[in-house]
């Protein structure tokens, strides 16, 4: 059957409209639900204009760091605007806006939406855990239906606005900037909160967590939903519109530079099956009187899988112009990604062996639980790595067969690589609406806590929250493992642009009788530019990582400080006396600056490398950069999520009694081994995803400059 | 002037002799200082003896070990024998064996003397830094010229017997065999039995440091011994190899194949003169009566760096054949082997900012100690991998400036990134003195400590130590740098060893009238089978360290059970009560035996993922893998060794009075930041680099199964 654009489009934008308008349905159906206890609303209203004030100061500063770079866009990409074309500036740079804009109202509508679910998911919660999980898994599912509708409107949009899929890196660039301040600097906020409520709290003055009277405690629960709600958010909406464009860009140079043929709608269809496939996922979500949340949220996951490859196989069988070899592609990548998830489980889940080895070395002292806890996170990246370099080979062969000339094999092969992303991240919708159950049903535990709904509600939103975070892991090892995959798309997605720059500076010096620029097609580990580039590379995420870490831990100190001073000026406070009440605002504001400032840092860091490189080595260093960045950042990002994972699953595995349980010495040192473990996990290790995307897509946009202006 | 090959044997073998009379000499010395304390005396005693038991036992395994490989060598190496060439498989499997032997008797040579400094560097003490200092350092002289001396003599012993630069990479793989046995064995040992004494002993019983009624505390000493005098003497024995081998191999294919063409001669002899210039170094090597050890230390480091670049720019100046290119590029590599230096310095210093600042984070608990300390590691390496770019990159343009073809550029361009490595190892013989200056007097103090000496003797001890220390940062960049060059150049010889065997392999090709096999000169980012290597190759040394790590602590907990057995069973060893003496052997022998056992599952795993990736994906993807291991290698071996050597420093500061001091609560958190320490840094981290030339030897070894035997 002939699928034409009309088609396409329609095909496209009606899924888009069917995920928002279950998402309102969902989102209707959240609010809707009770919400009587008094106590609980002021807190969910706290917490609110809490996130609402982050959010805020978040979205000012970046629309300043936004305006300079548009400016910045415009002026110098993708060629400078004095050399003609200023159009192609212009448009680049709307975009770029375009596309901060579409990320920040997916995530605003996200937190919006959160926050409605986690009081009424504390109150369903003395009802049950049926609709209590109910709740909490739909209130995440409006972020999942919105942020994947949005990138996939967002896409064609820009698309058939330009006809032009260069213009996605700008979009795509966009997405990357308001997914780096998201990201890490809610990263930053999230760990400053709960990093200082802990230690100020609960060990120096013995207060219980989620304890009112402890003045960071709002700013915790605000930390559960702008870094896991809103971040995650963000981030997964920045690899998604990353793997997009990549498969777009590399489309185009097989369709002869034509915006929309065959391979651009292969790339449309797929994402389209694949929201559709998550809205099913999503809908068929259920869980009995007594039944696990974890299993209902896993089985969901693989409903989505099942429903996508059929459909994808389905439209292979249908279309003409759809090729198996790219349904093998995209079929290795979600399955890869299933796989990375499952490693990652059996490293991270507190009923495999590993947690509780490490909580077993607790007994021995912190510095034990430190040690076994870095060796594992060391020993879960073989499977992840194994995992990408199985399926990106695996999909660069499939690509190569479709390879009509042996030239234009890297093009297809790369193509190739590009769907197993798309396939990977096909069913984000579903990946999305997990993980942000996670801060919504935490919330609502603390929520349960503060509200005073009794032991039986805690314990039935502890089992909801323990879901989370079980589902939680296996959904970053599957993000990093996508990630993985888009960001070696970029690569291709690189090499593109700079062979379309050759070719148009080569008609020009055709034209002028002079000898022709070659093109790109290797990037040669022996060629000491590349080279000098992958060793550059590769020290970036660690240096990133480390400036996020240390801005969370002098973040922390100021959070500290301000702790102290409460308890010591406000009188009543630390007795508890009734009416007396810290000044939640104050930390909330200190996480707020403290996190932005420390970000900014780390992220011109990671921007500026990335230009002193190309203009060093031109592009043979930036394509060994890239390879650097894309190893070193897979090994760390895979290595401190899952230590991190594993001391938080080993704290709470004594805290059920085991190894001396609560108050033991062993507890002592698993919670320091969590709070190592807590800017790992939560902070720089997810960020990594974020930097690398960040420097791939500066790369492809800056190409023509770095081609004309290197010193070697 | 031309130089003929009977001058450079001459040359090489006078300095090898010269360094071997200086050598007894120094040793001869040692042994007449003072040594008349009995208590000090029978303590040095059986620090001699456990250093012996550890010794038999790790030889005696090695030689199993050992034997099975060059059985294998023999049968399938570098062709299996039955297709002919047995004399070629004897020869490699002779050199293999010749290998593991030239480095056992340096590594044995060393440990005797460094067992005589040690008790008299303590008596002397007694007398003042000036007479100790130079006790402490000419013992560690000894190791350093007799490593130095067995190296350059075993190389030109294989070139001249064999004729054939390829049986170099059997010496090597020797030399690498036993290095992987002694560094990482020793490390295990040595870390055993230091993380044990501290953590049975200080912490729970606490009893002081080197009390001898601690179990653990001769085998505390036997670690210094084994692990950091022998292991280092074989590390560097091992790097200093590979890195001629490699500059062999590859010049023998600029050389058409002639083991003693002019590249090999000038190898040979800017070998010979950085043993000359050390010696010249070791000579100057001289302190007052109130000077400063470190500065003793680094100045004669410094004399010999001037020393070696003055003759090689005379050699380069005199000789027929010598190139200023090659001379630029061993500077290149000297220069930035300093640099790293001193880069590492800054982290790792106590004097320097970064020091102070995890001391005082360890105010707020032992989780901001490991956080600090983990992300100023990660900050570290970016100098160093930095300045390895840049020095390849330099040498690399060097090198492919002597090329007379284009054809042959990346040959002469890899000959020139062999020579960096060549000279940033030719002072090597100087690190090595300082390097085990550290141990020596580090057991001095112990000693000291144990014998009664007195307050203003340990004070002296102190301060030795604490110079050992420092320098030891210094050495440990310098060796991570000059590992990091010298396996580049072993990708090198890789390429050059395949090159020679396709070579061979047309010759047949063209008699049978077949297509010929093309030469590989790239390796391909792109190409998916070199991807699939890059990603698997990063991984290995993540898992690798992860396993030692693990075996430390494992070993840790089998030793402490027998130090509370100890305390529990011997009556009055806790009392002190005089004539009551604990089981120090029992201790030994738990550290030895586990260190082996744990060892030799990581040493395997290594070599086995190296053959599974090649019989995958054959040359292309063990390029590859090698560059994935050596990028992702270097990254984690920076990180562990100055984050480690920070935390150990941020302890020592805060003993020192700073931040609350001893007894205080930071100072707890300290020790557990050096806990951690340990073993990243003197038992995963230093390994590494064996983990890496281990791997480069058997890809080089194996090439051509891997050639003609490969699924992709």
């Amino acid at each position: 059957m002939e699928l034409g654009l009309l088609a396409v489009y329609t095909i496209a934008l009606l899924t888009v409209i069917l995920a928002f308008v279950y998402a309102v349905y969902l989102a209707v159906w959240v609010k809707k639900q009770k919400n009587e206890n008094k106590t609980i609303e002021r807190v969910a209203d706290l917490i609110r204009q809490g996130a609402n004030t982050f959010m805020r100061k978040e979205y000012t500063i970046l629309a300043a760091f936004a305006g300079v770079l548009a400016v910045l866009i415009f002026l110098f990409l993708p060629k400078p605007v004095w050399q003609g074309g200023v159009e192609r500036n212009l448009t680049m740079a709307l975009s770029y806006i375009a596309g901060t804009i579409f990320s920040a109202i997916a995530g605003k509508i996200g937190i919006l939406v959160a926050s409605l679910a986690n009081a009424r998911c504390a109150e369903a919660a003395s009802h049950g855990i049926k609709p209590a999980f109910l709740i909490g898994f739909r209130g995440g599912a409006v972020m999942g239906l919105m942020v994947v509708g949005s990138c996939l409107l967002g896409v064609l949009g820009v698309l058939v606005l330009t006809n032009n899929s260069s213009m996605l890196l700008g979009f795509s660039f966009g997405a990357s900037s308001l997914a780096l301040f998201a990201k890490a600097g809610g990263g930053i906020f999230t760990k400053t909160a709960d990093v200082s409520a802990d230690l100020a709290g609960k060990v120096e003055l013995g207060i219980p967590e989620d304890d009112p009277r402890n003045p960071a405690v709002i700013a915790d629960n605000v930390g559960d939903n702008v870094g896991d709600v809103a971040g995650m958010g963000a981030d997964l909406f920045d690899s998604n519109i990353a793997s997009m464009t990549a498969a777009l860009v590399m489309a185009a140079s097989l369709d002869d530079g034509a915006a929309l043929g065959i391979h651009a709608v292969m790339v449309l269809i797929y994402s389209a099956l694949g929201l559709l496939s998550s809205i099913v996922g999503i809908f068929t979500a259920k869980i009995g009187d007594h039944g696990s949340p974890t299993k209902a949220l896993n089985n969901s996951t693989y409903v989505t899988t099942g429903i996508f490859l059929a459909l994808t196989a389905l439209a292979t069988l249908l279309f003409k112009g759809f090729r198996w070899e790219i349904w093998g592609a995209s079929a290795v990548g979600l399955l890869v990604g299933v796989i990375i998830g499952l490693a990652t489980n059996y490293f991270t889940d507190d009923n495999a062996p590993i947690v509780k080895r490490v909580a077993h070395a607790s007994k021995t002292g912190p510095a034990f639980t430190i040690l076994s806890g870095v060796s594992y996170g060391f020993m879960s990246v073989l499977p992840a790595m194994v995992g990408i370099a199985i399926s990106s080979m695996v999909a660069y062969k499939l690509g190569a067969l479709l390879a009509p000339t042996p030239e234009l094999t890297v093009q297809y092969a790369m193509y190739g690589i590009s769907m197993a992303a798309v396939g990977m991240l096909s069913i984000v919708g579903m990946i999305i609406s997990n993980d942000a159950y996670g801060p919504i049903v935490d919330n609502a535990r603390g929520l349960a806590e503060m509200g005073g709904l009794g032991e039986e509600t805690i314990r039935v939103a502890d089992e909801l929250d323990s879901a989370g975070n079980t589902v939680k892991a296996v959904t970053k090892g599957f993000a990093i493992g996508a990630a993985g995959l888009t960001v070696i798309s970029l690569l291709g997605a690189f090499m593109s642009e700079v062979n379309a720059v050759i070719a148009e500076m080569n008609i020009g010096l055709a034209a002028a009788g002079e000898a022709l620029m070659a093109y790109i097609t290797t990037f040669d580990i022996l060629n000491p530019t590349v080279f000098f580039g992958i060793m550059v590379g590769a020290a970036i995420p660690a240096v990133f990582s480390a400036m996020l870490i240390l801005g969370v831990d002098k973040n922390a100190q100021r959070m500290i400080a301000e702790i102290h001073r409460q308890f010591k000026e406000i009188k009543g406070l630390a007795q508890g006396v009734p009416g007396v009440e810290p000044e939640y605002n104050k930390c909330i504001d200190i996480a707020t600056t403290g996190a932005l400032k420390e970000l900014i840092p780390a992220g011109l860091f990671a921007i500026i490398a990335t230009l002193v490189v190309g203009f060093i080595g031109g592009v043979n260093a930036i394509g060994g950069f890239l390879m650097g960045n894309i190893v070193s950042g897979l090994l760390l990002a895979l290595f401190m999520s899952n230590a991190g994972g594993l001391w938080d699953n080993a704290k709470k595995y004594v805290e059920s009694g085991n190894e001396g349980g609560k108050g033991s010495d062993s507890h002592k040192a698993a919670v320091i081994g969590d709070t190592v473990g807590d800017p790992f996990k939560d902070t720089a290790g997810p960020s990594i995803n974020t930097q690398i995307t960040v420097c791939s897509l500066v790369a492809s946009l800056v190409a023509t400059l770095f081609i004309n202006l290197h010193i070697f």
